[in-house]
């Protein structure tokens, strides 16, 4: 990464080293009553107002003063301490606190700013998430655009609707309904008060990591529901609908094979097998915010209309 | 952990929560030209003299301001995260950073030396070794002189001779030759460089973490040696030689069961299956520190020499 905008909503910047592209998130706010997830109390927004205020032009300076920050190789070596780097980052979270800590000392920020920037990154283990989320779309952008390419670059949804962006399509968006999850629920409440499927942060899977390095963090399933041999089996599921594996992400239980990445939509058609994503839930009323987290999939409807489009290209 | 003593000599102060007793660890040098292993050039006694004199007091103030840090948690939550805490303390170092930080930044400790400390604990992976060892200590001393009882509660190497405790038998050491590792050496070393193995880390495997833990580590197969499979099957192995497992350290790969732990020095002369230990190996001259890592085992004859002297107090 190569900095940090903060006008009242500061982002990560991630630049991708090798094409140059940009790719941006703004920065994690933690679980539960937040902004993202739907809630918007008087706590939510001072906690946004000093993120804007406090923490990111101390991160901006901190990053300053280290300099551009590799995230692959981070990310890597989260996927050999049990994260899946999607919905668990408590090792690329505290990576990242290991890294910052030491510049941020060096910036002007007061001392007492300090410990509490580090408090606050050091309590939220999704801390990383947003890095990882504009790392993957920085590495995916890289991949659109390929002519007669099948290969996924985006799976996105937004509480109603669930789609996806295929290399060689352009920008044409493949949309159909956002499933609801039948996940695991915090205290009280249940699949009765979810919304439908909704975030960014698929870009995780789309780009090989998220559910598809479930593999490489067997404790998530105390966070998403399942087994850790259920884990496993979604990473080696994938391996039948991606075209290669990434070998810059290997996966130690897996003997380090590379992580199963370039989804390809004929491939999703052809075995009928559905990309796997391990994601939040919000409430379906304004005000609460996130509720649980499950595993979902995409759905099949996406692939079967690209696969279409992508033929009657070929074709004509 | 409840504070630090800083003489020349810091050490970690670990105390039993449940029994009261002490158990204590110097603070740890890092990898290679370490004092530990052997080495003692201008540059090793310039780091442990800013270990005493800059870390530890830094350190012991922090952990005033922290309070007491329940150790078994961290452990707990790093053999979630792949380490096994023996060899592999990547995680659970970078736990201990994000919980010092904080208070780190509260002491009257220069910023400057603040930064300079957290860049020292981030560069090396293995600063909670020491930390763990004490842990393991504290715990395994609790279960030392309970009558009969066939348990181990310490096995230790000295580079010349292999020992160990038992419950049941007071403060005598069943000792024999201690063995060299055949494991992974740094480049330009091999085994002929190697001392027989030595340390008192082993009291990590004594207390079903280390090489008893490997099914939490994949990864660590990288340091020495062997293959993610090899590693869960030294854990399984362990099972046939342990009395129980121990619900507060549990592994996601083996559907979260616990650790084995309480080594049982019949069951180890019934099945001949040796206690497996992570370790690392020194320069069998002086001056030169540590030059590989491996995989080893104690030795049988120690534990046939335990089992007799049970087997005479009983028959007595």
């Amino acid at each position: 990464m190569s900095g940090i905008i903060s006008p009242s909503m500061p982002v990560w910047i991630v630049r991708n080293a090798k094409h140059g592209n940009l790719a941006f998130s703004n920065l994690n706010e933690g679980l539960g009553k937040v902004l993202r997830f739907g809630a918007n109390s008087p706590e939510v927004i001072a906690r946004l107002s000093w993120m804007a205020n406090v923490l990111a032009p101390a991160l901006r300076s901190a990053l300053e003063i280290h300099g551009e920050m590799p995230v692959k190789p981070l990310m890597a070596q989260a996927l050999h301490m049990g994260d899946e780097v999607h919905n668990r980052n408590v090792a690329a979270s505290s990576l990242l606190v290991k890294r910052l800590a030491s510049p941020l000392l060096k910036t002007r920020t007061a001392p007492a700013d300090i410990a509490a920037i580090i408090d606050f990154i050091a309590g939220n283990d999704h801390f990383f998430l947003n890095v990882s989320m504009a790392s993957c779309k920085a590495m995916l952008d890289a991949a659109h655009g390929v002519a007669h390419s099948s290969v996924v670059t985006a799976m996105a949804r937004n509480g109603v609707e669930f789609g996806i962006r295929v290399s060689g399509l352009g920008d044409r968006w493949f949309v159909t309904k956002a499933p609801v999850v039948d996940g695991l629920y915090f205290p009280s409440y249940t699949i009765a008060d979810a919304a439908p499927d909704l975030g960014d942060s698929a870009i995780t899977e789309t780009a090989g990591v998220g559910g598809f390095a479930m593999a490489a963090a067997p404790a998530i399933v105390k966070f998403v529901g399942g087994t850790p041999q259920d884990a496993a089996a979604h990473t080696l599921a994938m391996g039948h609908i991606t075209l290669r594996r990434n070998d810059a992400f290997t996966l130690p239980t897996l003997d380090f094979a590379g992580t199963p990445s370039c989804i390809d939509v004929r491939r999703v058609v052809d075995t009928g097998i559905l990309p796997v994503i391990n994601t939040g839930i919000a409430h379906r009323e304004p005000g609460v915010g996130q509720i649980g987290a499950g595993v979902t999939h995409a759905p099949l409807a996406c692939f079967t209309q690209a696969t279409m489009a992508l033929a009657s290209i070929v074709s004509s």
